[in-house]
């Protein structure tokens, strides 16, 4: 008889963003870090007797959700300075306090991101920041699944300091996770404007070497694209195609002012785009063509981008956004529908990762990643189709269990494997320090 | 000594919408439906030994929020049927189902949106459907402060039958409502494609005589203008105007196609305008001119619409929207602040209900309408910015506490005036009975 550490069991299950493949009444066997076994409740309990069993009488058990973009370290400087010009909000509020970030700030801010993410649905994440080894430490003790790079681009870094002491920072960091379970280290270029073609070029040379990801934030506004084509004649997205650097490793966070010979370019490459709305919105960037993007065949995952920017990592909050403004923008109701939105935010997030035959979906040999909904509320009731329900009413508070790699990392909306109340003092105190800067 | 019967003190107070008047440390003295003193938690507990003291330790007291555009009753067909073209989501799915509802499942659907609205941090709203008396009923239970109109329209309804016995209806509920000290009756044409002139004025004479809202649609999508255009040969807005029907007691919801004439027609005329954005953008109706709106000095508050076209009545997750959408919609960051959003959603909306004078912020000697928001949470930390928080990173499941006209309707997440198990296991056996129709 084949063996099961836990049976996650509930009222129903959504194996992928499809309301056709709803399970009622259906479990999910865990064996390690593996899904052993998904079937009838009664069936597992038979099956696997020995198992512990978390049950949830009104639960949902789905895919947990995969934000492609973060900063996670960025909650420190969660509504310090909003509404502003971008340049305003750039060189006024965050280079500074940002120049003057400790590899501790940075280790603090992250477990408070982790908390954040874990309560509000998200198993997976896909991090661009300063002192990554310190978001990796923290990231390592929250048992949350992640992807991390350091950034690099031209300029001397708070972190590493001069460029050639990034390539040792990265270096390290490679070999200190080559085999961690749960952490997987990008290459991490900032940005065709910050970066010389060099300096992208030897990136990508660490990126092919490493079989890393390749994270880089790209055509994010109208102001990219004329510094790009002031310097280099070309657009953000050609100029990286012309150095060779558009590869299906390639995550391009952003994607926002795009041609549509763009877009054709982007899908022949096999580029990943993480498509970050929200954060868009709010500092007026424009609206990525998400919807032309998803009709050209490019993979689309959703992320949050910082919490400066957004100003949470909700990703159901992101989806909710995502669904509706295509809506309006292409004054379309039919696009961009539940199901769409909540494959990007899942299995489009696992793809973009280059990981979908491990992560972003409910199938034995698969991860155990996955989250179960409290449907027990009013705004969840009643209930005739759940993709809407989670694109269109739910929002991360709703999230009640989370299993990441099969280890339980939060049971009834208490965190397993971090301390909240400890991390809340602690950024308390931080913010008190950030704002005597 | 004055009296007080409770005291809400918390670690901040908001009693606006601006950052500036953040107090900490204080709280609020209710006697009997008003506010009767604001100030330092320690001075209130002096002044008024006897009152029941409900202390939060992390919480933030603040307005309830004002919802001016509500048809509470279709909660019942939340998700029933998404991501299509408005007349085939009219047409094949909301008019059968709701062609066969009766004032039972009204009344309970109501019960379900009040649950909701409650636990999301509404205090008032604003109403509009079918089987009215039933609404105002599941509104009486409630304790929650609402403005209520039975719609009128010139073909027969599924409530009141023919067009003449909508009048005896209407008649009959301001006679029943006269002297409620929550519950005020509205009148309620649907809009200008569905009422003919003579019915927009003889409601029109009703609400002059009953000193009551004329709350309608108005110039939803593009539809409504050409219908308008063909008929009457002008718009919606201008139509309404040209019989005298855009007044300081009109509450047009929607206002999403208007002309720059237009809007200058409705801030001359005092009218009062509800911004569904939500809805607007989930329906791909069009991006109201907000801001410009606002530029003009129009009244501006936010509705969330009806449960089928949203599909939540978070009044959190509409100001997120709609600070975000109307700067990327602008391309500037600077507008539709938070401070300016969270306005909207309070003294904005008791302004479009002709009661800022008595709710919409917390001032002594006004109603006692207020929530307490939960900030021990990660993603409410750290806090610089209250208004910021609550526009970009909070949602209706931090609400702790709500108090309406002095009474506590929910603590600790406990709805105090309502049966959540029982309105939740109801809705559920109605839902498989709609789904058999």
């Amino acid at each position: 008889m084949s063996h099961a550490d836990l049976l996650l069991t509930g009222r129903y299950l959504l194996p992928g963003s499809q309301q056709s493949g709803l399970l009622e009444n259906h479990g999910v066997a865990i064996s390690g870090d593996l899904i052993a076994e998904i079937g009838p409740i009664d069936t597992l309990r038979k099956s696997y007797p020995d198992a512990t069993v978390l049950h949830s009488e009104h639960g949902l058990i789905m895919p947990g959700l995969v934000n492609t973009h973060t900063h996670a370290a960025m909650t420190c400087f969660r509504g310090i300075a909003d509404d502003l010009p971008l340049m305003t909000w750039l060189e006024k509020h965050i280079f500074p306090v940002e120049s003057r970030l400790t590899s501790e700030m940075v280790y603090q801010s992250t477990l408070l991101s982790l908390a954040e993410m874990i309560k509000s649905g998200t198993t997976s994440f896909c991090d661009m920041y300063l002192f990554a080894k310190d978001v990796a430490r923290a990231t390592a003790e929250s048992g949350m699944r992640a992807w991390i790079g350091e950034v690099l681009y031209d300029f001397p870094s708070p972190c590493y300091g001069q460029l050639e002491s990034g390539f040792n920072y990265i270096d390290e960091m490679f070999s200190q996770y080559r085999n961690h379970p749960l952490i997987s280290v990008t290459v991490t270029p900032h940005s065709v404007y910050t970066c010389s073609p060099e300096l992208l070029r030897r990136l990508g040379e660490i990126a092919d070497t490493e079989q890393s990801l390749y994270h880089i934030h790209l055509s994010e506004n109208a102001a990219e694209v004329a510094t790009c084509r002031e310097r280099y004649d070309t657009t953000p997205t050609r100029h990286l195609d012309n150095l060779g650097l558009l590869k299906p490793n390639t995550l391009a966070a952003h994607c926002v002012v795009l041609d549509e010979e763009e877009i054709g370019i982007l899908a022949d490459r096999g580029v990943k785009v993480s498509h970050c709305l929200e954060s868009n919105m709010k500092l007026a960037s424009g609206i990525a063509p998400a919807v032309r993007m998803l009709d050209r065949g490019v993979t689309l995952s959703l992320g949050t981008d910082g919490s400066a920017s957004n100003n949470n990592t909700d990703m159901f909050g992101e989806m909710n956004c995502v669904a509706k403004v295509h809506k309006v923008y292409s004054m379309d109701p039919t696009v961009m529908s539940a199901e769409k939105t909540l494959q990007a935010a899942t299995l489009g997030g696992a793809a973009a990762l280059g990981v979908e035959k491990e992560i972003g979906s409910l199938l034995p040999g698969k991860k155990a990643d996955m989250i179960v909904i409290d449907l027990d509320q009013p705004h969840l009731t009643p209930l005739y189709n759940v993709p809407s329900h989670l694109v269109y009413a739910a929002c991360g508070g709703d999230v009640l269990h989370s299993v990441i790699g099969g280890r339980l990392v939060m049971r009834n909306r208490e965190l397993q494997t971090l301390n909240e109340d400890v991390i809340i003092g602690t950024m308390r105190d931080l913010a008190a320090k950030i704002l005597a800067f």
